[in-house]
């Protein structure tokens, strides 16, 4: 079985990726808490975030991009369309949410990171998401599954305009038909138990049938 | 004790006060179930619909507008000011769900009736409301009342950009901080309930304190 | 096309059939707005009932029961197996708001009818239902449809204990997984667009798949 | 300004006071991941999790007790009352999910920590939570604050049957109808902005005023 992932990031994370680990939140908690040192405790090497990983439920944000009518009405589901390892996989908008990060800032880091600047994401009001995926490492404990942690994701869906370029080079937006998304051919080229996930997005919104 | 109502009009409703009674619904079920004959039947006489009134629940569409900042935090709620009877009172956006009308329709209606045609909604993906406010004629069964009948409301919050300028004289809309909305001094100048109505508005969005 | 209805009654409706008219809502709004005079205006008759489907939207509940394990999750799901003109269709508990009814009783009466005074259902604390579906008399208004009129249904998912032996002859309760309650075949079998409620009800607890 | 946070426990939290760390989820991720060695990688010592606090948002659940009438409407919640250092407060069951533990689980858990064996929490059906409160260490980033730790907190309304009878000495639930509930008094004695959340909590379940 292939290894199966809440980010399938073909491109490599900075925050796992950069030797110095993973840089603070801009702002708001700049420095907090930390007396002087050379450790600054809102840094996370690799091998610290590799740990935390085994240790806590780690927590992400996901968001299922979509294109309204005038009204309101989803007509399209932007879906990612990634080739890591040279194998087509589909997936959604998801990352990690850093410590001193509001689950909006998150989002919407994610959402301009995978999207592109060109694309506006309309953030929802309701600080609620439509469901709570959990994500094990070890199958049998619900739809959802990660080999690398258990994460715990708020899941949205969110209206987006403008155009979508995504910056990494592996990466292309598609948009597809309600029906088309809630398809069991999209879901089996979605891993973790995203087929599923995007099927509740569709359903909290009138869109599924 | 006055009449209170929920959905204040300061101008005669046209669906009330025309005498020909409610025009049908344009478009998808356009003369509908009638043969022909001298009575379409989505029309509704004034006499037909104060009848109505006291044997069925009337279902309504009600929404508190607000302003959000970028990442969609409410920054300000809209309430409708008028003055009928030279008596000012606050109230929200509300209105009757017509035979045949969707409910995003009839959302979509009156929040352009009352705030004008150069506000633009931003109509929720979600069909469910915050919450349904039952008014009815007689107090005691709840948060909400009406004199005229037992209403059903499908209560939404939605974002407002572009200029608000409702079409009818007697009504302005002012933006208030969540704060002053929710205050004590806000809900008495509004009937039926819709000071407890706009604080569930504002828990829903996280904006309550 | 066979006659499509959002409560399919394979037993007649008191509502519908008692020459009568319907029952004045016990208690609260006894005699409300009758001064005297022979009709007590929370009657209505079966003309009256009838004009009104043409003309105005009906408010209605619907509930499908489900069957929990200790931490909430649904393990069953209720469908209601009625053979009105001898072809089986299966349905969900579904039916009016009265005048003067409030939303939760009403769903506590028609859940009581359908499924027998010794099934205890445990009532939802939130007033918000899973969803709103609106049923139209044309097609291509959305996924619901219901000849006889435009009703709009506030649709809940709802724990049941206790044995549900329904009072009518004609029908009877039967218990299925989420999966197979998901499925085309019992999609299928359900009247009016019910089968995607279905799905959408097991979405919103987490179920679908 | 004293230290708030979101569990203060009277009682020492045997996660942080137990010397040997954080014992492991009984069953389905037993000895997961682990080769052999002497360190289960499930454990967390009283330093790592320390650590951990300073680094990334820690996942937690939140459940306001209440008690309903026949229909679900509440009319009685229930609050914690502690007594650390001798000074009063109020608050609600609060605790972090572990690793490898469902949200359902973890409300489970701390439900039957907080209330005693012989009270029975019926856990919601739905995965989503009526709010998610953001606990910063820092003031200014929204209603919730902790001097510990970024909290993420899953936020339920969750009806009670039965005897509570807290485990903990120092603690026991008082019930107050909802309108005490959301009193400013009861908001005082709650730490951490869970004055908020109540009301927030209320709102979601058509009890706020």
């Amino acid at each position: 079985m292939p290894v199966r992932t809440p980010d399938p990031d073909p491109e490599p994370d900075p925050e796992e990726s950069t030797p110095g680990g993973e840089p603070f939140i801009p702002g708001s908690l700049e420095g907090f808490g930390t007396g002087a040192g050379s450790v600054n405790p809102g840094w996370l090497t690799d091998v610290e975030l590799a740990q935390a990983r085994r240790r806590l439920p780690i927590l992400y944000v996901e968001a299922v991009p979509v294109r309204t009518d005038g009204v309101g009405v989803v007509t399209e589901v932007g879906l990612l369309r990634a080739t890591p390892l040279g194998e087509m996989t589909r997936t959604i908008v998801s990352g990690r949410v850093r410590y001193g990060e509001t689950v909006r800032d998150a989002l919407f880091r994610h959402l301009e990171n995978d999207l592109g600047p060109m694309a506006f994401p309309l953030l929802p009001l309701q600080p609620t998401p439509f469901t709570v995926a959990e994500y094990f490492p070890m199958p049998g404990l619900g739809a959802f599954h990660d080999d690398r942690q258990h994460a715990v994701s708020l899941a949205f869906v969110v209206p987006v305009t403008g155009t979508c370029d995504p910056r990494q080079d592996a990466l292309e937006v598609t948009w597809l038909g309600p029906e088309e998304a809630a398809s069991d051919a999209v879901a089996a080229d979605m891993e973790g138990g995203r087929g599923t996930l995007l099927r509740m997005a569709l359903a909290s919104v009138g869109a599924l049938r």
